[in-house]
Parts: C-alpha cells; sequence; structure tokens
C-alpha cells in the first residue's frame, strides 16, 4: 500500500517528532507549490523556487516531502502518489494466480480509488485542470511523468517506425483509466458506479493488457 | 452527417425567416433552459417549465428546437446532438468495407470531435458538472438518455443473473470513449492527441466492440 502523503518521508533521528511551527510551514510549502505548478507547469516548478516562495531552505522541503512528485500530490491533496502507486504495481505484478498485468493494474488502481473522498479530489483536479491552459499542462505534465512514462516501461516496443510506440501504448492505457475514473467516480453513471471491482477488473483488464502489449491492427 | 443546432428544426411554410426579435426569444429561452436543466437536472426539466420561465408558449420552443434532447444540446451549446449523431451511426451501420461496429462508431465519434472548439466545449461541459452536485445529475442523465439508452439497444442481452446486461455493457463503452475525448483533447496528453483517427480507431473499435458484445470474464 502507498504511504500516506501528509507525513514526513524521512526524518532525521530525533527530529521526526512533531515541532510547533511545523503545520504552518506545511500550509505555506503547499501554497507556494499550488501557485508555482500552476504557473510553471509540473515539469518547469522547482523545489529550489518552491522554498524560495514559501520562504524556507530547499532542504526542509525535501524533509518533509522527499521528491517533487510526493509534493505535487501532497499539495494537490490526492489520497496516494500515483507514480509511487503505479511503480510499486508494476514492479510486484500481479498477485493473485491467473490474474495479468492488467488486470493487476485495474485492480490497484480501483483499490485505491475506491475511498470515500476520491469524487472530490477528482473534482478539485478536474476543475483546477479547467481554469486555464496553464493549469491543463501542469495536469498532463504530471500525468506524462507520473503514468505514462512508467506504464510505458512495461508495454510492447515499437518495431521501426511503427507508430503503436510504448508511450502511444501507455496515453491509450490513460484514456481507459482516466475515463473509467470519472464516468465511475465523478459522473456516477450505472451502471458502472455500482458494478462490482471484481467485475470491473474482468472487464478493463484484458482492455489494459491489449493496449499495453497485443496487436492494435 | 449531423444537422446543426442552433437554427429552427421545422419551419411551417412561410414562418421560417428570421423575424424581429428571434434571437433575443431564443436566448432567453437558452437561458431559461440552462437554469432548469441545473435545478431541476435533465429528466425533471420539462419543456412546459422552460417556456414558463422564457415566458414563452411551449409550441415556441418545439418549433425552434424540436426536442428536449437538442434543446440541451443547444443550451449547452454542443457542436452536436449526441444521440441524434450516435443514433443515426447506429442505423446506418459500418459504411467503411470491414469495419466493425466498434471501430465505425469509434471513427464517427473521433469525427464529431475533430472540430477546433471542442475543447472547450468538453471544458464547459466539465466545469458545469464540477460546481455542484445537482449539475453532475443534469449531465449524468443527459448521458444516459442520449449515450446509455442508445448503445444499450445494439449490446448483447444479459442472461438471467448475468451483472453483464447491456446498460453494464454500454456504460464500459462510456467510460472509453469519455476518456479518449478527455485525454485527447482536453488533457492533450501525447502521443495520443497528436495520434492519427485511423490508428485510434483501429486502436480503440476492438474495445468497443468487445464491451459491446464480447466476452467480459
Amino acid at each position: 500500500m502507498p504511504e500516506p502523503v501528509t507525513g514526513p518521508v524521512t526524518g532525521p533521528a530525533g527530529r521526526t517528532g512533531r515541532r510547533a511551527g511545523d503545520s504552518g510551514t506545511r500550509e505555506a510549502i503547499l501554497a507556494a507549490s499550488r501557485k508555482r505548478f500552476a504557473e510553471h507547469g509540473y515539469d518547469g516548478a522547482t523545489i529550489r523556487g518552491i522554498a524560495a516562495d514559501a520562504g524556507v531552505d530547499p532542504a526542509l522541503v525535501h524533509h518533509f516531502y522527499g521528491t517533487k512528485e510526493r509534493l505535487f500530490a501532497a499539495a494537490m491533496r490526492l489520497p496516494v502518489v500515483p507514480g509511487e502507486l503505479l511503480g510499486a504495481a508494476l514492479a510486484a505484478g500481479p498477485a493473485n494466480p491467473g490474474e495479468s498485468m492488467g488486470e493487476h493494474l485495474v485492480r490497484t488502481v480501483l483499490q485505491a480509488w475506491e475511498v470515500h473522498e476520491i469524487r472530490d479530489v477528482f473534482v478539485g483536479l478536474i476543475r483546477s485542470a479547467s481554469t486555464s491552459t496553464q493549469a491543463t499542462t501542469m495536469l498532463r505534465e504530471f500525468v506524462t511523468e507520473a503514468i505514462v512514462s512508467r506504464l510505458s516501461a512495461v508495454a510492447r516496443p515499437g518495431a521501426g517506425a511503427d507508430p503503436a510506440g510504448p508511450r502511444y501504448r501507455a496515453s491509450l492505457v490513460a484514456s481507459q483509466v482516466v475515463g473509467l475514473g470519472l464516468t465511475r467516480y465523478v459522473l456516477g453513471l450505472e451502471p458502472l458506479a455500482a458494478a462490482d471491482l471484481d467485475a470491473l477488473v474482468a472487464a478493463v483488464g484484458p482492455t489494459v493488457d491489449r493496449y499495453l502489449t497485443g496487436d492494435l491492427g
């Protein structure tokens, strides 16, 4: 299971306890992050720049959040760090006997989403992405870095001028998974919204498998 | 091709010409529609109620827009009437030799979306749906009525207690098609956003076929 993104990622011995002022400092870092990510995109925002805006040392941002990816997840109030969740699922491989990688990935994602607040998280992301083209750029760069790059590592390599390269395959997977999340959790489209997790894994898993490694025609 | 949703649907002989006051009346009807749809949902809003709010006779609303579905499309500034486009595509069946129904549907949808303003249309819908739960209800009811109901008519019937009934199959199709639209046109996720239409038809068409009529495990 992914670690929560709110706690300190690492804590040197003797410094892991909560200190007075911690939560105010964290809030300042997260506010500076949201501003920087929105203005500079995910790729363009730096921990150094965010630290400067928050008036803290970059080492403190690293101490609290570890990586830019975890900082972004915390700033956007995501319940998990998507890329870490995906990376762990890809590294571990299917846990259930007879399950394919696609089924395993769909199960992992749906399990992570089966929390009460996921609708609000999605709506928050969507609302921020639809406010400006910069915010859309931010979300696109994050999805590219956290999801497409990692998924393309397990996709079938393209041969020669094959347009169905691994990143194309990974982006097709993203289209299905994003659509599943939005129709099930935000739109609440029935009977999809009420469907059993195992049924969805069986229905959508083979789509993911085909996009990753199958014949795309 | 679908008719534009801005012009009169039908016009009695001698009354099809533009009259003074038409555009103001139309605007009043569309404004009343947006308010009624948002407050009462798609199912709950009636042409009679909208006409009352706009201070016009219900017959005039019918004269201008024909059906509730077309009125909704015009009020939401959709470039096509989704259910009419889908209904026509299902009735006509695949136009290209060797193309499956799934490929035909993906091609039809993508061709309708290959207009410059589609990103703004999606963003407008998403933004309105994410502002309140009533607005989400409105969009869900519209997608259910315009898309899921029509698609389920061509989906494989469920047997006995089979959870994979035709409406479930249709909602799975919606999850993939909605996700494709959002990642390609709103998020602009590459290489999906730049992908060739024929390549996408070949990649996503078989997914739609399987969801509609295949074995879902």
